[in-house]
């Protein structure tokens, strides 16, 4: 009968360090049935994203995910069951929906994925969606990259950093990513366009920066903080922009990570640092949308899924974003 | 024939901790003679500024002072000698003349002040020039205060965070200032009109903020840094402004100085941090001018000189501006 069964992982332990898999608890409940109104979604994709180490650890811009309940995720599903005339069954659908199987849910938490003929599935986490937008957003609003200047880009071998380098290059920017292996920067030049890349785990960073940004920087888009960031901040040009999407080092610390040691430098080069999040930009996102799958359709921008099979394996794919083993956008399908 | 010399004091050693006497040299040489489309200044005050701590130290927004030359610094003075019909002998003018009593310049390197009824010349200092420029566009411009907003500035007694203060007030803000000694917290409240005003020296900032700030911070006017700049940082609102201003509490460090613990808390609270200089605003100088001239004339503004007499106290003088001891704008009146 486990068919009929709706399984889970509920968040057990506040995570102190690295993340681990007793952090979790594997679990099993009925297949809740839709009231009045709702609708019963069967989850496709849950999106693995570094943001979820805070979820589980502390109120942030989210509260916490409260101790025993179901985790919180980002799903791509599919109606199932329908008590409301806007969800017919059949429609796909995006939701923090969490680490389970199937989640009931009213229609105004859910979006609906408009079926784009010749894009899959897959591409509303790994193109368009919070992924898609927090590139776009973070990059052409924050950071306002101009023609002719130079665009770092940390965890750029990432789902956000490897969309972040490609929107650079289609706006004129000299593109220079940090990742961790040879074979993430090997992609992010050879593949994707970028001007140069370096492997943090073997460069010094600080070095490879001065080589390949001889103009010095204009923006950095950050989703890395600790030494990467200090490297970078030594090396801003004048009005610098320092896109702050995500300081991904610090998140397992178990001391509070040091600020950056440059930070005097900020004030010299009358630098901007803005932190962002991309549901501050819910009601643009068409914007991003369209400029995103107008590339796309056009051949300018990839992005690459790195999929794991299964909800089982959830927590322990997790891990690997915070260990630089995963290219590409991080997701599980069910 | 003292009268006869041009007394200065010259740079000789970068300092390292805090500003000694013995890093500049006193020296006298002829008063010299303006040539063909030039002026001779004498020099009436002495501006002092924490800027100069940078300027003897290293290049950074401007280059280094060099050893052995004229320390660099803001001056108005008087034409005495002027082989250029547009600055006859008696205009007043401001400009980067030096730790002085003459100099010869070009126009081009020198503003004229205009004469303002009722107005002392020292205003240029306490109220208009580089500091009324600085409080006026960091916060109005940087800052975006709204009325209702809760506005901490840090060394609040200071020339620009006294004005930062009460500019804050007339746009509406609560107002809470942070300062070195009872007295100035007391001149910031009773006589400025903040709302509160917190003595770090004998408070726990931390918990003062908590106290004065319940609505928590919108807008950080910050001159300080350090331990004062982790405390406001961990109480930010969501959309928070950091107007990076200074960051006296490194400037005497002989090691680097690490950055805000709360460095996180920027991403977080999608806060914006921004360094500016005062001269990027040269250009808009007479906007806030207008501004604070009205204020003034309106008795809505004040401002305090803390004068020192003799170019020969200038480096003493100037090391007052580390220690906390000074109220208002620290010059040198000649």
């Amino acid at each position: 009968m486990s068919a009929a069964l709706n399984h889970q992982w509920r968040l057990v332990s506040r995570p102190v360090g690295n993340l681990k898999q007793t952090d979790f608890e594997w679990a099993s409940t009925p297949i809740p049935e839709p009231g009045e109104g709702e609708v019963l979604v069967r989850v496709l994709y849950l999106s693995l994203d570094p943001t979820y180490r805070m979820w589980a650890a502390t109120d942030t811009y989210l509260p916490a995910v409260p101790l025993g309940e179901v985790m919180r995720g980002i799903t791509i599903g599919v109606v199932e069951k329908s008590n409301h005339p806007s969800l017919p069954a059949g429609t796909h659908v995006q939701g923090l929906l969490g680490w389970q199987e199937y989640a009931v849910c009213k229609p105004q938490h859910l979006n609906i994925l408009p079926p784009l003929p010749g894009v899959p599935l897959d591409a509303y986490f790994g193109l368009f969606g919070h992924i898609g937008m927090t590139a776009y957003f973070g990059l052409v609003d924050i950071g306002q990259p101009q023609s002719g200047e130079t665009l770092v880009v940390s965890a750029a071998a990432g789902a956000v950093g490897s969309l972040v380098g490609q929107i650079g290059r289609l706006k004129g920017c000299h593109v220079v990513g940090i990742a961790g292996s040879d074979e993430k920067c090997r992609w992010l030049v050879e593949e994707l366009g970028f001007n140069a890349a370096i492997n943090y785990k073997s460069e010094d960073v600080h070095a490879s920066l001065k080589k390949h940004c001889p103009n010095g920087i204009d923006i950095d888009f950050e989703n890395v903080g600790g030494t990467i960031l200090d490297a970078i901040l030594t090396q801003i040009n004048l009005h610098a922009r320092i896109v702050l999407c995500g300081l991904i080092s610090g998140y397992n610390a178990t001391t509070p990570p040091r600020g950056p040691a440059a930070f005097g430098n900020i004030l010299i080069k009358r630098a901007r640092v803005e932190g962002f999040i991309v549901t501050d930009y819910q009601s643009r996102a068409m914007e991003a949308m369209t400029a995103l799958g107008q590339w796309y359709a056009e051949g300018k921008i990839r992005y690459r899924i790195d999929q794991v099979e299964g909800l089982a394996q959830a927590p322990e794919a997790l891990t690997r974003l915070f260990t630089g083993e995963n290219i590409g956008k991080l997701l599980v399908k069910l």
